[in-house]
């Protein structure tokens, strides 16, 4: 499992030639060996060249066969065990039970794509038969699947550096969905992502999958990812990261010939509502269980609780002074990578900087270099609302900002001035039934996933889930990156009419094809 | 049922500022009474203001009420009868079966969906139960289910001036969805426009919906049509018309601060591939049968057939005998719009100017003004790769192309250099399995849907319909406009995560909810 440093291209490891990179250690700031080396266009072309040839081949295997792909891709990658863990906690500076469990998360997920591909829901077979005597004209035969896209381009991303890059969420749905898949690997973790590839890439040779249907390569700057999302053969793109990269890479497959989707997970600060009851019953608690959540993994989640909103008064003091507490205690912790502790940095220094916020509390000093110390900041509502966009912007880390409002009604009228988000979560009680009947329908308009009495922060890969939510949380609300769902985003529907039954997909014959299909107007099973 | 020329501004009708217009009746070339006025931007503003105030109220009726709302609007038009129809026939120079026809469609459309909202399976709900002991942490309560997107802007289309236009096929999905409507009237037919969407408006009031739910606009050039693309409170976008302006409504949607969706559908040639054997058994029957297709409605349909391939020889030669007949006697049909008739001679003109074409045959001479000739001609397929973006412009109206291949490798290579389509059509019996089997999974990468043995030219409203297909013949191909599928165009997921029962939604609830849902895993009816 020793790590060569090179890509991989089509089942082969190939040494860029385009200079070298290390992975940084963020927990001590020294360079990490060995060499990766860097694509040039030449290996983007050959990359894109063989996820096109593998397509046709790929895309038309029976599903049980890319399902034993994602399966022995799972296999490979829990074999990989402590190597793969020991790695990436060198690159990333996250914690052994963090990486355990999210190496957990990415093969549970790579095998819960395999279940829905056995499934075959997602195809959305339809059938309409033929009404030959149909007056004025014939009614034909017509079916309908959808189909992959073609091939995916997905960058790694930085802070889940197993489920959410080289073989994370957007890979597991969009080799489910058929389409071969191009790795940009993240420049934070190329250790990993090379044992990984390893991995996928065995798991396409010992299931007999054309060599182009996987690819990752390191690029020098940006230079890489733009040449992929260019290419005419890619077809979508997977991404989570910054909202400047993400809009980016929006108007770069906007601007093409042909544009193409682009799936960014971008920003998103996650507003917590602590209505009045349950904040009366339960401040003390509430504000240490907050804190959990905002300082987990140094605050490196999406989904974590950046704006919390409450009615001012005792109850919120309460709250406060149990969130400071807990933020007073919480020691600082490496961050991700040196470019995201600075900009952490200039994150929080911007918010005590702000005339219109409070700082209530700062976490324990750092003990090393790229640490993280948690920061509670509060705000006045109308100051918030006042420069909403401002007060917005998400800090990525474990900050968060308290909005003090005068009532329910300004708790309510705040979210008019919110942006898109993943996640919204209610804290509440019965007696705060009347306002969450309020509450609810407004932040079904901005969010992707409503959570009550909980913290945003876990996030489950299941059928149910929505990791997705409106502009600019990610750059399309119509879809999810985490859960089934997810491999909708890498499909479109056919229709075939009058085919003859010799040439239709198998998954539209007549008879039973062991998939849920609605058949002339009604679901069968 | 007299014209007023007014809009329709939330149930009211509402005289625009900005000047009139009249219709312009392509069979003689003079105006049509009465004139009609035009919004302002107040107008725009009071429209997309009533549509966001209604989407709240709208989009969280039971789906039953929706269903009732657009039965009571076919109903509506229904009534209208022969007044609609000869106005549209003064409007657009359709004949009165073709409008009947189209009148049929439309109503058919509107009662499909309010079906599909009673069937709920476009909800893709999901429920996945608590785990309260699971290990390491409880697994929380998740349910899934599709909300409407906001406010939907619909633009009307020439061709359809019913199925694709004031109701059509956008509008119907739209509303369906749980979206209100704001529809842009096409200055080619505001009398019809104003008809229909009288009808709407009395279908709104008669089932008791929100005001803002439904209202339509007529523009001086692009100005209504972009402020209300513009409009922050406009979620997503419905269009049918030309490569340009959909390509427009795409760039100024990508470049608002929020970017939205847009649905257009743009152009198409629709190819069309004659396999061997077929060919020499039927080669005069299919080019009678070819030549009824493109003459049909004066070619006037996104799905017209503009491409033919064909292996070159005897049987291609004894097809474009009859095919060139057929044109030949093709009588001059009248256009949709003068503009559109310009535009149709200026495609011939160009094609008949190409070194590279032949022109084999064109139709009658006109008997009157705005009447477009039928034209065929013919290039070798290589002429064709050596120039296929130009040789593959649209020309809208009954123009197409044979292209004459080598053999059955060289019509395959043709493929490789056509551009998304909504259609290809294949023509082949039981010898031409084998090239079939090459063909299909080429085609399915380039277009919606593939038919066999028929014309493109019918588009059946029903689940498994598919009109949609790869860029540029429309801007996502991700989508369909046309069939049940098309009210996902609309909809959006959102995750419910430990809800109390008291404020699920109902489609959510436990129990049988009527609905096909997925629980726990597996699917239920």
């Amino acid at each position: 499992m020793g790590l060569t440093g090179e890509l991989f291209i089509a089942t082969q490891r190939v040494a860029g030639a385009n200079g070298t990179f290390r992975a940084v250690s963020p927990a001590t700031g020294a360079e990490i060996e060995p060499p990766f080396t860097l694509a040039t266009v030449d290996d983007v072309e050959a990359a894109c060249a063989a996820a096109e040839a593998a397509f046709p081949i790929y895309s038309n295997l029976p599903r049980e066969k890319r399902a034993e792909f994602l399966e022995a891709a799972a296999d490979e990658i829990d074999a990989l065990g402590e190597t793969l863990t020991e790695r990436a906690m060198a690159e990333t500076g996250l914690p052994h039970a963090r990486l355990t469990g999210e190496r957990g998360r990415t093969v549970g997920q790579l095998r819960l794509f395999a279940k829905e591909l056995r499934l075959g829901e997602y195809l959305r077979a339809r059938i309409d038969h033929a009404i030959p005597d149909r007056q004025p004209i014939r009614k034909p035969d017509l079916r309908l699947r959808m189909v992959p896209l073609g091939p995916v381009v997905v960058f790694g991303a930085s802070n889940f550096p197993l489920a959410f890059s080289t073989a994370g969420g957007d890979t597991a749905s969009a080799l489910a969905a058929g389409c071969p898949v191009i790795v940009k690997g993240h420049s934070a973790h190329p250790g990993t992502a090379e044992l990984v590839a390893g991995a996928v890439t065995r798991a396409a040779q010992k299931t007999g999958m054309p060599a182009g249907v996987f690819s990752m390569l390191n690029g020098p700057g940006n230079s890489v990812g733009s040449a992929l999302v260019s290419d005419p053969r890619v077809k979508a793109v997977g991404f989570t990261g910054s909202r400047s990269g993400g809009t980016q890479l929006m108007k770069l497959a906007a601007s093409r010939p042909v544009p193409i989707p682009v799936y960014a997970e971008m920003s998103s600060i996650n507003p917590v509502f602590l209505l009045p009851s349950i904040l009366e019953a339960k401040a003390e608690a509430l504000g240490a269980a907050f804190v959990g959540s905002l300082t987990m993994g140094a605050g490196q989640f999406c989904t974590n609780p950046g704006l919390v909103l409450a009615v001012d008064g005792p109850a919120l003091d309460r709250f406060l002074v149990a969130a400071t507490d807990a933020v007073g205690v919480a020691p600082a912790q490496t961050m991700l990578s040196p470019g995201i502790h600075k900009a952490y940095e200039s994150g929080v220094a911007r918010m005590a900087s702000s005339p219109a916020l409070s700082q209530l509390a700062a976490g324990q000093e750092p003990g090393g270099p790229h640490c993280g110390r948690a920061a509670l900041f509060s705000i006045a509502a109308k100051d918030f609302i006042a420069d909403a966009e401002g007060h917005s912007e998400e800090v990525f880390g474990s900050a968060s900002l308290v909005i003090r409002c005068a009532d329910a009604d300004e708790m309510l009228s705040v979210i008019g001035h919110l942006e898109g988000q993943l996640t919204a979560t209610v804290h509440l009680d019965e007696s705060d039934t009347d306002v969450a009947r309020k509450l609810l329908p407004l932040l079904e308009r901005k969010v992707g996933r409503i959570l009550a009495n909980g913290w945003p922060t876990g996030v489950e890969v299941t059928d149910a889930m929505v990791h997705g939510g409106p502009f600019p949380s990610t750059s399309d609300g119509r879809s999810t990156s985490v859960g089934t769902l997810a491999i909708d985003r890498f499909l479109r529907p056919v229709s075939y009419q009058d085919i003859p039954a010799a040439l239709l997909p198998a998954d539209l014959a007549d008879g039973d094809a062991g998939i849920p299909r609605r058949v002339d107007g009604k679901p069968t099973l």
